[in-house]
């Protein structure tokens, strides 16, 4: 398995080590083939090769299976969303769940978000039109409202059966209209599956009110960008999240948290939601090929994942002691 | 005074009368001159008329001095954007803060959303491009976001000196790149004032996490319109929230919440926020026209509502179990 690697800044070099770590463990221990190569991106690259996202990198990036993405700085508009749209991965699939031994604001959590991840305001097709009046255009196709609603209904038919759809078509009747409707299309297909709707304020309301009552929120990019902090820092801490950005054939995987330059270099970032990024994309690579190993691999790293957390092993942000190395450790001791 | 009234859909009804109950017992007891003319808007004028907000009233709405509105359903988005764009109610200003007896998710949170009310994506130029294609546009003006930033500057400078920029500039170059431009300009006008900028994302987050550190919140529509919702939710209820929508010369004041039709017509709504609002009117009135005694009728509500709240007496949305008409009572006796 070919992997692009990057490491990001502030913390993400930190984090996306320890992660590497437990990859190499891993791959050792369950017998994986595993090719790691580097591409360096974001607020560093930018300041080194004048580019974001350098062009030279390109071909690492299409030519690999997955791409292992840290935290970006400033400039994480112009790599993140240029990796999403320029490799078409068009569903961002944000787990929020509570993890054993984790204080959470809300207990029994455990929701989904899938987020359109192409278009939007993140299209960037922004202008000033005079010196002082700016636009910016908010792109939704039925193409891609239909594509993201069938992965949320697929998902929702192998857990609760539920789809919340959140838009605002009361101010956005055109736009998020075309994006209810063809949603609300799909669901004819997958009768078992009890549908809802929400505007997007109260959504957020309610994911601090009732988090449980959420099983899969079908939404557009920036509500989705909106929604799944806040999910992540109800069901614990935002440190613990990870986040696909799935294509039809490749897929990104990356913390939901940012690059913290308050702490970066302390080695007290907590490595968690990297981790699982790599045990995510084990187990996907998997399924895609047919390769058990891989599934076990990325089983046994989630779960001393969770041995580690429910064990009372944590870093500063979720109240422990722990180093961002003491806890990689724990995590590597218990594969 | 002048005042036109929307009575609205679901609870809306309900809070209006009982606001106009205090407001009429507070007009009696401080000699006070209320005009008050009623406007049909909202689901219901939408099924009479076949216009949320029949063109028949606008003539006593230009007239009124302010306008008092209830929530509004389905067609809000028809009669509220409206109002506000129609007759340039530029500044959304949005207060949370915890009240005494009332259980709140987080302590000691006193914070002013002020929110840009004319702008962004409610200016509804939405087209389908195609059969397939949506767009609307999102538009950010100079003049638009330095005016509002004007008013959250000043609120700063008569509270704690502390203006929070939120925005998404990092995908948002343009467009909320020249919001946070202008508002830094503006800042510079205000030496005294500590500036602080967030992304959207992270403001809802910090929103739950730390709302304490908010004084001042200056953003765009759309994200003021997210923000208030959970603002409101952290710092008890949205059901106590009130709002003033601010134009050169008039206003008009609304509650956070919806029309809640899930419990319309049990009178059980809780009109706080409602009645919060007559208050805001009577002192901005006062303020405006040297009147004194529309600011001691205000100040006398809104201590009675204080004073309600803090003995105890709430309805079931806050845990208690005053009906409307109950509630209203005991904030009538207390004037
Ligand atoms: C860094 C930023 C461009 C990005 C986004 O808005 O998508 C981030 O917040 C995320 O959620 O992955
Ligand atoms: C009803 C809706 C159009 C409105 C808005 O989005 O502004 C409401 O949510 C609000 O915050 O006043």
């Amino acid at each position: 398995m070919r992997i692009a690697v990057i490491r990001g800044d502030g913390i993400g070099p930190e984090v996306v080590d320890s992660a590497l770590r437990v990859l190499k463990a891993a791959a050792a221990k369950y017998g994986l083939t595993i090719e790691l190569h580097d591409v360096e991106a974001g607020d560093s690259a930018l300041s080194k090769y004048g580019e974001a996202l350098p062009s030279k990198y390109w071909g690492i990036i299409e030519s690999s299976d997955a791409i292992l993405k840290g935290p970006v700085g400033e400039s994480a508009g112009d790599v993140v969303v240029k990796l999403r749209r320029g490799l078409d991965l068009y569903a961002n699939i944000r787990p929020a769940k509570v993890y054993p031994g984790v204080k959470a604001l809300r207990d029994g959590v455990d929701l989904i978000i899938v987020r359109e991840n192409t278009e939007d305001v993140y299209v960037r097709a922004e202008h000033m039109l005079t010196n002082d009046v700016a636009v910016a255009l908010r792109v939704i196709s039925r193409r891609a409202s239909e594509r993201i609603a069938k992965v949320a209904f697929e998902l929702a038919k192998a857990r609760r059966n539920k789809v919340t759809i959140v838009h605002k078509a009361n101010v956005l009747s055109v736009t998020d209209g075309l994006f209810r409707t063809v949603a609300r299309e799909v669901a004819l297909k997958y009768p078992g599956v009890t549908v809802n709707e929400m505007y997007i304020d109260s959504a957020v309301m309610d994911m601090v009110r009732r988090p449980q009552d959420f099983d899969i929120v079908l939404t557009t990019n920036l509500y989705g960008d909106i929604l799944s902090d806040i999910a992540a820092y109800v069901t614990g801490s935002i440190g613990l999240a990870p986040s696909a950005n799935m294509g039809d054939s490749k897929a990104m995987f990356e913390p939901v948290h940012g690059a913290a330059f308050d702490i970066a270099g302390k080695g007290i970032a907590n490595p968690t939601a990297t981790i699982l990024c790599i045990s995510w994309m084990l187990k996907w690579w998997g399924g895609k090929t047919g390769n058990g190993s891989y599934v076990t691999a990325g089983e046994a790293i989630e779960r001393s994942v969770l041995n580690t957390l429910s064990s009372g092993k944590l870093t500063p942000d979720l109240g422990g002691g722990l180093t961002t190395n003491a806890f990689t450790e724990e995590v590597m001791a218990h594969l």
